[in-house]
């Protein structure tokens, strides 16, 4: 990428809850505001009436007919993905037409197909899914949030690196705090598999502060947290589930509540809102799959056209700061 | 235990962060509900000074001169057992002066000298630590909540059998429904271990009902959820983290907000007392170790009367039901 020139970035249309509308509203919030230079991959027939008003000018269509379904097996989905949105999306970024690409279709499937067709980072056995996740001061970055539910120790090494990476790179964080996840600070508790990752992070050229638990994934304890991507994966999940328990609760309460207490949430409102969207994903737009040749970013499937044009920044940030170049150095500096 | 006499309870006076005040306190209100028949098991002149008022009458003191610290080794714990109150609760199940014991002390030297002292269950490879959650509908067990971080398959087998009776037995579930954490609802989604449980679940004398996610915790999907002893207390402390970030960053919106959202906040306290109240860990008391040949509660840390009352009225109604006879029961069911 020249850093001069705007990231050109290839969005799947088609893929996604609220596709084709959503995906081109955040595309045409993300040319507005300068992103990139944006391409649209899907049926033109159905993106372009969309295309209207400010920020829309100057969007590439590249027509496909097909589509990956949601609920396509990945073996499936990398067998038909020629003509395909998705699959022509991720084929702009290995022919070098698109610095990266984003997708909020099935997530699995994308994995699969931009493994297969932009290979790995050498000396990366495994790419990683990284959820990028609001915390008490900032972006924490958790990996592996999926991709590999049963990991090597040396693995979570390779984690660490791509996870500092992304940090430094998109969400200019400059020297990351590395965690692990375990089940108490000091360094003799943990699994098999935590301790023996642990031990190889202390030689690893990240900037490791030991273990984290549970509670201290949003406390600022560290802007890198890695475990194993099922772990991790039931981790994302379990926080979600936690948020909108909370508030369903809190909403049960007051409905049950006096006429002064349903006062009071009216009143309450634009803090409830105001909450909302610091604890939402959609601020930091999308999931960048990590340790790949190319840039990828996994937008949520209910991603909105915010979530979208945030997922589109990330990947814009990831072009310009050529994530790619930088974890390839990172991996060589590990000790052999 | 005979089910007309009622159950003798072996508390620890002097485990806990606010031991041994609350403690005491916790223990005369289980004793004025009737909960049991009390045993308090410490230092005489400060456990005596605090039994006043009503529904203190007749709790018996058991005098110990030691104490087992908090940071303790286990090991440690184990060799050193004898006069502390910790050791001597233990030991009154043991030798059958009482049917059950509640610990707010060190949880890992509660867990290792129970095993010690009282051995496992015929067929039961590990006792589990279970955590009683607050879900939608009521009380969620999930186990492992952390003695036995790395775990076969077969044991997690063991640890829905342990859950479901101790469900049936202390929390009234006629059929309780047990699911495994995985990253997906399919059967095929899962780690190698949690696929592996999955299929020996299928023919065990449980109620099982597949994979459950991180975000169904507290849905009401399952009333028994297993995983092993590392993931479940990384999940433990990730729900509590994720509520009090929640509680912490809603406090904070509204410090900044208007003075209109300040009035909302105030009016709304009632509610935000009632869902503390709700989703508060006090409420269950206390996490049973389950798998062993006796009856033990261990308290959180933190405890306040209310919660030592709660873990109080756990270890009465495991006693009661008689749950150890029914854990070793439907061990003999299972499958060879």
């Amino acid at each position: 990428v020249n850093a001069d020139a705007l990231p050109r970035i290839a969005i799947d249309a088609m893929g996604g809850d609220h596709a084709p509308i959503e995906i081109v509203a955040g595309t045409i919030l993300a040319n507005r505001d300068g992103l990139g230079r944006m391409t649209l991959v899907g049926d033109r027939n159905r993106i372009e009436p969309l295309l209207v008003g400010p920020g829309s000018q100057d969007i590439e269509i590249v027509h496909t007919d097909e589509i990956v379904a949601m609920d396509a097996h990945a073996s499936y989905a990398v067998r038909n993905a020629d003509g395909t949105s998705l699959g022509e999306a991720v084929e702009r970024v290995r022919s070098g037409a698109a610095d990266a690409c984003v997708s909020a279709g099935n997530s699995g499937a994308f994995l699969a197909i931009a493994l297969i067709r932009l290979g790995r980072v050498a000396g990366i056995a495994r790419p990683a899914i990284a959820a990028v996740i609001p915390g008490v001061r900032g972006p924490v970055v958790l990996l592996d949030a999926g991709a590999n539910v049963d990991c090597r120790p040396e693995w979570l090494v390779q984690f660490a690196l791509m996870g500092s990476a992304y940090a430094r790179a998109a969400l200019g964080v400059a020297e990351p705090r590395v965690g692990i996840i375990s089940v108490g600070e000091e360094r003799s508790k943990g699994n098999s598999q935590s301790i023996a990752a642990a031990e190889l992070l202390d030689l690893a050229p990240v900037r490791f502060i030991g273990n984290v638990e549970g509670k201290d994934l949003f406390a600022d304890h560290a802007d890198v947290v890695v475990t194993d991507g099922f772990i991790g994966n039931v981790m994302l999940k379990l926080a979600e589930g936690a948020g909108s328990y909370f508030r369903s609760s809190l909403r049960e309460t007051i409905e049950g509540g006096s006429l002064l207490e349903k006062l009071g949430a009216l009143l309450l409102r634009p803090a409830f809102t105001k909450l909302q969207k610091k604890l939402s994903y959609d601020t930091y737009g999308g999931a960048p799959l990590l340790g790949l040749r190319g840039n990828c970013i996994v937008a949520h499937g209910r991603s909105n056209r915010t979530a979208i044009r945030n997922a589109i920044a990330a990947a814009a940030a990831e072009a310009r700061a050529d994530l790619i170049a930088e974890i390839a150095a990172s991996v060589e500096r590990v000790p052999a």
